[in-house]
Formats: structure tokens, sequence, C-alpha cells
């Protein structure tokens, strides 16, 4: 999917001067510093070491332009694209000590951000002859959620609630808090914002038929059988979204989705990640 | 290692705030705020959920902190203590309200760094018997070095350059710019900072030797073969440190080690991390 | 309604920051400087001369303690408190200088909120005999949409969207842009994040026919007469949620309330706003 | 007046960057993420809804530069311009996802400071036969002074002290610290710094002669009925500014004006302010 | 002068968190790490290398409790105080890691302000004699300047604008695009806030009595001769405040004093200034 | 030395965003409001006053870009020139308002940058025919260590450590805490990452024997009599580089650098700088 927005500039612009004022100290880069003029140029090429997805551009072209507006960045495969061992996926031109100062950073967010976006889609390609989501969860990066979770939508999944303050989400502590599934259900459903989604969440087939009754808009399904994952589907009639979670991986994702769950939430999409390999090359 | 002590409070209270803000929005926490009574209390026990190396505590305990002051935390194994599957961490008690919404930013932060500070852990594992040193390098997340670093610590690993403004590394680009390994190392001995180390990259036996010559603080041996490593570590006779990097995995480092170098750099240890699962749980 | 959670400090002490910021200067409080004893204290009373609900006590609280922690902050009646004229609202004790330097800050504060609150108040007040609720809008004060909610909570009503990011709303620039009605409404309903609610507006019975058909969440339903509003009611056989928005006045609100819809928003919550008198006296 | 001078941008740029930042959330426009192309550009046009002042532009201008720099902002009325109901303000042109991103913001921010800028203008309409002027206070929305002071000065208002460092005024409590009138007057005018005019507030012609005699820059004469505050205008024959406060409203300022005070300073300009309609609109 | 009130903590907390942050990059005190044990603590004094007066104190104190709060310091000789070598002006107590990570910081604030101080007090001793105040000028370290003032307070100095958008100054460069003195002042005298004072600036005394006929609060005058600054002070017959500045050093200072101008302003109390040395001793 | 590259303009940003902020307070230039017509455009030109260094450019050019992209400025000497009384360093061109804002905030940064860069040169010229070099320390002003850094560049000298996270540096405290020399110096050689350099501080010839034998990188000869320091010279045949310091000043560091040391660090060059007089004139 190659086809999702960017994010507001204003929304990643401290994560890139963050970054890039963490990298820089109070001297900038010593070593550029002393060996490279001023004037010397150059055009560099961003180059696929592997096959996946591509994410994180929108970072690395505001890491340059922050280090330098006159570095001039050229985007062949954007945000969202496939891309495989040696594709080119971007170039970069203009003042060395500018390229040198802002490669470490632009590709510590872009190799983050690929890595998201090609484990999503490796997910997304196992669950692909079933009618169903992955969505990423909470279980971001500390300060990087806005990026992680567009990196997850470039690999083709989902983003799930974006803060605490998105849509409502009752767990068993609040169940236990509230005196029980049902008057934890009634009083939220009472409660809750009109424009705030209610999902509950359930790991037994007896708590789930309890919720269902509430009809709220998502149950989460968590840790639960093939078996009663099957079973929920097969009692839900109604418009609520049946969402799994809970030990999946590579292997079981394929029958998770088989049993008609509408989504399937994965945190190692965010917080297990293995980088993507990208080098700055010079040609 | 457990003797490493925690990072100044001012540098990581910034990232600790920033993940709270990205995970509060406008309205805080709309499920604890419908279910959960204001004078409701508890005490959760952070439990290990596998074995490694516990990093992150330091920014889990502001994390709570402020959230709510009056959030006692209690620490059982500090950062960088080794755990296994069902440690008891620490633990958290005071306002159930408090401990909800802090819960899932506390955990981000101690899953990934325990996640580094467990792979760090490993690596040195398989190095052992040898005498080198396992670093970390400049691929860290964005925004997060201070502390992602801390967790290679904590997993008995070594920083290496925490910035640009630290050290100078040399490396192929600059020599090209410089005309030549001879001068890009003689004006970088010339011009650097007293207090500057200077490490220059090379990648055949040739350019060592080349580079020996001029006694660099540390010369980095790059994607070399075990044969040239060990070539490079006979030709040494000055207190000039081999650094060797790149193709390191958990098959290849022993033999890397094995070649005599001083220092084995390793991106993934930062850039490559599985989660460290702990749980929150009510005892 | 006083049983509303206080906001996340750490939302709110970035305002309270900048509020205190730009009343301070490079100086201070000049005149406290040359007129105020260091070791003045006082106690002082905050004493509503209005009839009305509370709100900003949170941010009055902050205020003082960013001033001088040593200032005692006593609440009487809490935010979302009814009060009348007279009525002391909370107190302070401490040093004179802090009370002096903190006073107009935190008044600013509690005036705007309490005055949110009480209008919010007001127009419950209106509709009580029927079982619809008065939502805000996004038309809050830049910077203080956090605080600005949650008055409107104080006063009975509900908060709506917090931001872009929260929930969907088709108007009529996406419908234009998408090709219709009917377009525009699945291509969201397919795309919609499964925690994401979807509301779409409309301003004609036809419009709400269209739209009712594809069941989302919620529908607007924008400057309709009574008439229309009543006709989409009796429409309405499915859990959708019926919104009415625009033209609503103290003199309307009552009888949009009657046609049955089951929210009605109001910018003027948080757009035109009465300051509510509350001043800082000695006794 | 529409001869004032725009704010420093450096001043407004962070009230607008977290107008953005709340409303943008970790996803931005959800809506318009889902429905609008990125191909999509418009023209829009802001269009006053009533009768007043505008002011708040400056603010918008750089809302929409900061959502999307190549949306062009074309302003025919400037701040302090007059309108009325259907006057085109100005015009935006670009993306239509930036249009729609920043338009609610833009809005938030003109219609406030526009509401204010019109209230001003009434009350300085009302005083017009008398050479008065009409004044602000530091009842201002916290955050947002340099806006809504500058809106005072686009609606014919002056703009009284900027901050608690800018000036020095006396009231009864610093009075009653000091001693006396005489001794905290003399208190004052000994020690003020050469570059900040002193100002003592008095409500009682008894107290207004007392303080005359130390020639302060201002007496501020507070809540006095109309025959005490032309006794005091009548008593002064000094360089000494009268400024009358306390109980002006639409209906008094008239009469306050005539009784020869040199200025009447407003808290409602900033507290109790209705939002001015403008809209946006396709043609 | 030692009775100067504190600046509000809200004013420097963030001068002293960028001052550590620039300290302590990505790894803190890497010295103390390795060398200080946890368990270290000590009693440490500041002691006076010379004779001044104390200032920047408060920043001292701020930089030990951000550092750690567990850290007890100790006032003897407080802002505004006079010492002499040897003098032991405080002390600090606590963990030994974290009085070595915030000595030199503590010491850079006090090191420079106590220089403010006294030179400052030098000034103000040579016009002991002569009723006249001698006052710091906006030349300051840019982002010091509240506590760059305030060490002029406790050097016996006055502080003059604290910022544009204090007071007016009118000079030369105004005066031209106004089209001449009288144009100018008149603009500004009918255009200024009643609560902003005006000065007026000349290098002659021709020009001096075109201004002073405008009676504006202040009169600034630039680089006159001993002989013309006394017949200005001769031709002032009103309350205009007569500035002398330009030129004015420890040799020409009491001159100027005995001229009879009210106030004598020098940029180099702030912009040149000698550290006053003060050691951070074991006892 | 003419040719330091720039700092990354990251890194001074925000030093000069304070600075505008400091000085424009909620009303901006309030005299530049009043008498600047919007349209007056004016060229001006920073001519110096005095025979020394120019630094400080780079954020003066900053200045006046954040005040107004519209101004031009354009560099006759840049960062690193040595200038005489009268040179003009460069123009600024563009709207008079812009020019009157941005001036004091810019010829602040220069006035103390290029202070430093003449003080530093002076030095560098004393000890012109010894090889050896000026260091600068830590002691710098609080917040602006990169420019007073890159300041000291621009006079000729070096930078030293940039933050306690640079470089280790043992001193007496921390030889106490460990026990003695021995016992920390071999403790800080084997924890000191390998990319840190390592500098041992010692005041008498036997503490520098003892050091000596462990061949840190650096030994650090503090307020040794030049005899000593010719011993230690003479003692070394290491690679390890001897820094002196203490009691260094313009009579005394010609004796020191003759001594044979190689560097020579001296906090005066940050801590105690006279302004450099740089005026900004019409022509």
């Amino acid at each position: 999917m190659t086809n999702i927005p960017p994010l507001p500039q204003i929304v990643i612009e401290p994560m890139v001067r963050r970054a890039l004022e963490e990298d820089f100290g109070t001297a900038g880069d010593l070593t550029a510093n002393l060996l490279v003029p001023e004037t010397a140029t150059a055009t560099l090429y961003f180059k696929s070491r592997g096959t996946g997805v591509v994410s994180g551009l929108q970072a690395a072209i505001l890491t340059f332009a922050l280090v330098d507006p006159d570095v001039h960045f050229e985007t062949f495969y954007p945000d969202g694209s496939r891309v495989r061992k040696g594709t080119i996926i971007a170039s970069v031109e203009g003042p060395m000590r500018a390229l040198l100062m802002a490669e470490r950073t632009a590709l510590n967010f872009m190799g983050r951000m690929s890595g998201i976006a090609t484990l999503t889609a490796k997910f997304v390609a196992k669950v692909a002859p079933h009618d169903v989501r992955i969505a990423a969860t909470r279980k971001t990066t500390p300060g990087l959620r806005a990026l992680e979770k567009r990196a997850v939508l470039h690999g083709g999944g989902h983003t799930h609630r974006g803060s605490l303050s998105d849509a409502i989400m009752v767990k068993d502590n609040h169940i236990a808090l509230a005196g029980g599934v049902d008057k934890a259900v009634r009083a939220v459903m009472a409660g809750a914002d009109h424009m705030a989604k209610v999902s509950v969440e359930v790991d037994t087939v007896t708590q789930f038929k309890k919720v269902l009754k509430h009809r709220p808009d998502v149950i989460l399904l968590d840790n639960m059988s093939l078996d009663a994952l099957r079973e929920c589907v097969a009692l839900n009639k109604s418009k609520t979204t049946l969402e799994a979670s809970g030990g999946v991986n590579m292997r079981t994702v394929a029958n998770i989705a088989a049993t008609g769950v509408d989504v399937i939430s994965i945190g190692a999409l965010t917080h297990s990640v293995m980088n993507f390999d990208i080098g700055l090359d010079a040609g």
C-alpha cells in the first residue's frame, strides 16, 4: 500500500530535531570539521540491502533539510513501496558536510521504520487469503509513536488506538474495580463519549457471551485458543468487531486469521523489530 | 554488571515526558476516567517473563513519578541485574488510576531497554573467554540514545562514541575527500583536539599498514576476514586499539574475538532488538 | 457532576508554565519586589462572585505550586461543584509574594474554565427533561483544549473529538472530493481504523437517508429545521447516534432536544464564554 | 485603526505550533487521510459572517504556512480592518489536505482575536466624543497574551502592562503590607526603576488626595462613582494619568468617559469575548 | 544591598536545565561514573577567592537541586552580600556524584553573576557621594538577561528596560525615519501606552532643548561632554529624568555623576565582566 | 584561522530564539511599532570599533533571519577574520523594523563571541614561537557553550572537552575517593570507553611520576611552577600529552609555553571577556 498521506511535518519535526541534537553535541561533526572542505559536494544514493517495505523517508527528508536546506532530496520509491536488494530508494545531493552529518540520523529513522513496515507486510502477507486486518498496539518506542504507527500503515497494517485518549479499552483490572463485567460494560457504554469507541477484553467464551450482550464496538479476545476464537466468531451476530491478540507470530497468525476474527493486533510490529538495512552509497 | 550509575535525571526526563504526552492526548485515560474510582489503590509487580538483564528501570520509575508522585516504586533487581522467568523485578504501589495510566509507557521503556541489555549480555557471554569488549554504535533509536547506551552498559557492553562531537572517526568518504589515507590521517592527527580520540577505518591489511604508521588511537577494521583480522593484530605493536565491525552476529562473534582484536562493535545491539517481556501483574 | 478525574498533570503543566512566563518577563513582579517583605504571609480565599460551576482549580493549584511549593492550597468546592455568590471555593496560604505573583494567572484559568463549565451547565439544565447530551466541539482556545474540554465535563457536558486524530468526521468538502455521499461513506467505512468512530455530516433529510444506509456510528445533522430533525430521528432504526449542530442557543436548545436527537454539539461552549467572576480576597 | 505592526513571528510561532500539535495527535487528520487525494487543490475564502474588526490573521497565516508552505495566503482586509457580513477577508489556495487540516486552528485564532478587536471597537465607539483611551488588563487567556493585546490594538484600544515585569501597580494589599499609602507610595517612588511607570490604585477620593501628592505616573480609580471620578479629575493638576476601572460595560462606559478620566481599563475586553463568526468557504 | 527578592524559579529553571544538558551529553559524567562510589557523600564549601559581591546563588541552588534533590544547600551569604577572600559563602552536602556533576555549572553561574554584581558595586562606590543611579542596559548575554539584571541589582545598580516591550526609547534612527525630533517625540508621546515610559536620546544640547519641551519621562544624553551634561542638568526644570551613557568607565564615572544627572547607564556592567573567582573546596 | 566550519544551525537556533524571546516580551519593539513605517528599508553596516577577531556572525545571521526572512545579510569578513578599527564586517539590508528589532540581539552575540576570539588570539600570539596549543575549558557561559567554544576556534585556540560526557578527567577528589593515584588511574584506564581519552590532574612532580607510569592520554599539570613544568616535560618520553593550567595570563603564558608543555588551558578565554565593540551604522 503506497497511498498513505505523510504525517503533518509539525508532528515529526521535534523527533528529528531531538535526534540531531543528541548526535551533534556542542561541536557538531568533529571529523567533517577537520576533513571535509566547505565546497565539497556529492550525490549519494539510499540503496536497499534487502527485500522489504520502505518507511521513514519523510523523517529522512526532514533530517537533511534541517541540517542544510541546500541538500536536494529525491525520492524514487516513496514510503510504502516494496523494494528489493539493490533498489535505489532515493538520492541526496548537496554539500558533503551536510550529507555526512545527517547520514546516520536519517538512516536510523529509515532502518527502524522500514523494519516495522517490512515486518507488518510479512504478517499481512500471511493472512492475505482472509478478510482480516493486522493492527499495531500502543507498544511503541517512547517518543516515536506517530512515525511507528505510520510505518505500520506503510506495511499494510492498521494503527489501532493512538493514545489512551482516543478510545476506550476495558481490561480485567477495570472489570475487577467496577465489580464485574456487567457493571463495567454498562458503566462504560453509558459514560463513553459518543465519538469514542468501546472495546472490552475477554479471555474466555463465557466472558465473551456476557460482554456481547452489551454490543460494544469491539471485543478483544485475548490469548484464546483457535477453537474458542471460532466459537466467538460464530456467536457474534452483531456489528461488534472481534479482535484477537496474544501469542501471535509468523507461525500462528494464519490460523488465527482463519477463525474469522476481524482484526489481529500484534505488539511485536513495533516492539521487536529487525532494522531494515539501507546503505547510503556513492553510486 | 550491576554497578552502573544512573543517568542524570535531567537527561531522561524529556524522554519520559514526551512518551507520556503522546499517550495522554487531550483527555488522559478515557477508560480509567470512567471506571477507576479516585480512591482505588493497588500494588502491582513487574514480573519477568523470560531470562535476561534488566534495564530501563530508571525511566520506569520516573514515568510513575511524573504521573503521580504518590506512587511508591520499589526496586528489587536494579538495572543491570540478571533475572529469570518469574522474577519480581520491582513493585509499584499507589492510586490505581496512576498505575494504569503509567503502565504502558513504563513497560515500553523497560521492554526495549531490557531487550538491549539482554542482547548485549548474550554477545558478551559468547566472547567471555577472550579479552575483548563488545561495544555499541551510533545506530540507536532517534531520541533515546542516552538510555540505549546505558542499556548496553547494563548488559556488560561498552558505549563507543556518544555523538559526532565526542571523537573522530575517519571513514572512506573522508579519506577520498582528503586525497588519500596519508593525507587524511595526517590532517586529523594534527588538527584533532587533544581530548578527542582518533579512529581510522580500514578494510584491507594494506590500508591497515598505512594507517598504523600514524599511530591513531583506534583503527576500525571493517568487514575483514578472520585471517585479515589476525594479521592486523599481529602487526600491531603499538597502543593503538583494534576494533572489528561488520558481519558480527551470534555465530561469528566468538571467532572474531579469538583473532585478538580489542573491541567488537555491533549496530544490532541497539537497532535490531527483541522486546524483553515484562508483565505488570497483581501479585 | 463533580466526579470527573483530574487531567494528568503532565498535560497541563506546560500551559501553566507558559502563562507564568508571559506574566513574569525578565524581572518577575516589580511591585512585590519593592513592597512585599520576604517574611510576609497571608491566607487568601477564592470567593465566588456569582452562581455557577467551578472549573480550572487544577490549573490554579499548579500555578501556586510552580510559583512557590510552600503555598498551601486547600479546596472546599472541587472542579465541577456548583457554587453561588459568596461561596468560598478554596484558600491559599503562604508567602505573600508568591500569592500576589500567582494570583492573576490562577484567576485567569479559573475565570475562563468556570465560565465554560457554567455555560455548559446552563445548556444542560435547559435540556434536562430530555435524554440528550450537550457536547463541545474543536472550537477551543488554541493551546488550552485539554482544560476547556475538561471544563465542559465539569459542567455536565461531553467532550466530542479531542483532535483530528481521534475519530472521523466526513463533511461536505470531503463528500465533494470523494465523488458523492455514497462513495465517500463507503471509502471511509472500509478504511477507517477499527477503533475510530465514523461520523458523517448531512444537512438535508435526503442526504440523511443516503448516509443512514451505511450505518455510520454517528450522523451529524447540521443546521436542520426542527421538523427535519424529527424526521431523521423517526427514520433512524439503527444504533447510529444522531447529533444536531448549528444555530443552537439558550432559546433553541430545548426544542432541538425535544426532537429526540442523541447529542447536541455547541461551539459556543468554548468559543463564546463570559468569564466567571471569582475574587481572591483576604477573608 | 489598521496601522498596527505585526508581532514578531518568533512570539506567535510557539502558540500556533501548540495549537496544531493538540489538534493533530499522533495520526494527523484521519478523515483527510482517507478521503482527500494528494493532488486535490482548492481556493477557499475567509468570509465574515457579521460586522466587526478583523484580528488574528497573522496567526492564521502562520497556521497554514506551518501545515504546508505551499499554501498561498492572500489578505484583502488586514488585521485591524472593519468588515461587514459577507466581506471576503482573505483567501487560501493550495493542497486541499493542508487547507482542511489547518482550517479549524486558523479559525479558532481568528474567531477569538476578531472577537476581542470587535468588542474593543464597540467600547471605543461608545467613548468617541471623549478624549479617553480604552485599555486592556492582564486578564488575558493564559498563553495568548501577546495575540490578545494585539487584538485590542486592532480594535482601537490600548494594551496596558504586558506583564508584572513591565510597570509597577500598587494595590490595597501592597499598601497594607507597607504600612499605609504614604509609606507604600514613597517606597515605590524611591525604588522604582527609572524606566518603569508607577501606578497606584485608590478607591476613595480621600485616598486619591493622599496619593496625588506623590505625583505617581498613574492613579487607578477603582470602582468609584461618577461623582467621585469627576472630583478626582478636578483635583488633578499634574501630569498624572487618571485611569478608571471596575463596573465598566456598554451602558456605563460613556458616562465614565465623560468624567474626564484619561484611560478606562476593561478586563472583559479579553476575558469575556463572543467569538466573531468567520467561515472558510468555497467561493 | 542584600534585600533583593529572588527571581521566580520558573524564569531561571530553563537556564539551569539548558546548562546542565549541554554539560551532560548522552552519558553524564564519565569520570564520576567510573570513580565515585554511589554511597560516597561529602560536604563542600563555596569559598570566595576575592573581594566582591555574591550573585547567582539562586541558580546554583537550583543546579544542585535538579541534579539531585538529596543535596542539601546551605547559604551563609545570600545574593547581594559583600564577601572577601576566604569567606565561606555557602555549603553543599550530599552524594559526591551529584556534587561533582553540578559543580562546574553552579560555579559558572556564580562566577559570572558575582562578577557582574562586583563590577556594579565598584561603579556604585565610585558615585557614592552623588545622588545618582548606576543602571544596566540591554547589552546582556543572550538567554541570561533575567539573571544578569538581577546581578546588577545585587551590586546596588538598577535594571533599566527589561526588553523592547517594556518601555519606549527613541534614538537617532527613529528620529530620522519620523522626520525630525519634534515629529518623532510628538508621535511617541501621543501613541505610547499610558503604562510605558518614554525616553528620547540626544547627543547635543541643541537637541536636548528641543526634546525637553515635550517633557518625556527620560532624556538619554549620549556621549556628551561633562560641560554639555551640566548644561542639560541646569536646563531641566521638569520631572524628566536625565540619563547619561557612553564612554563611562571607572575613571570617568565620578565626574559624570558630579554633573547632576539622575542615572548613568553602562553596557559594560553585563558585557565586559571578569569572572569572580569562587572555589568549591573540601573544607 | 578563518577556515572553521559553522556549527549546525540546529545547535544555535534555540540560543537565538531564546535571546529574541527575552527581548521581545509580549509586544515586540514598542518604539519601532510607533515610529517606523512598515515600508521603511535601510542598509546598515557592522563596523568594527577595534582590532580583533570576528566571531558570532553565524548567530547574528540567524538572528536577522528569524526576525524577518526578507533581511539580506552579506558577510565581508567571516567568523575567524582579523579586523581593525573601521573594518566593515558585514551588512544587512531590509525592512527597517526588522533591522532595529534584531540589532541589539545580534550585536550581543557578536560582541561576546568576537571578544572571546580576540582574547584567544592574543594568547595564541603570545605563544607563537612555541609548539603549544591554547585551549578553552568548561568554564563557559551557561547555555552558550557551543558558540563560545567555536569562538575559541575562531581565535586560533582549541576546544578541550565539550562536556562531562566527552572524555575523562581525573582530579584530586576522584583520586581521594578511589584510594590513591594508582588505584584511581588503574580503574579509569581499565574502565574507560575505548573512544574516550583519559586525562589525570597532578600538582606535583611526584604525583606526575606516579601517573606517568600508567601512560594516560593526557596529564594535566595544575598550578605548577615553571621549573616543575620543565621537569615533567623532561620526564615524559611517551605519547602522553602534557597540559598546563592555573595562573595563566598574558604575562605568564609565554614562559609556560617555553617549558615545552603541549597544551595550555585557560578558563578566562570564556569566563572573563571584554566585549568586542562593533557598531551597526548607516554607512
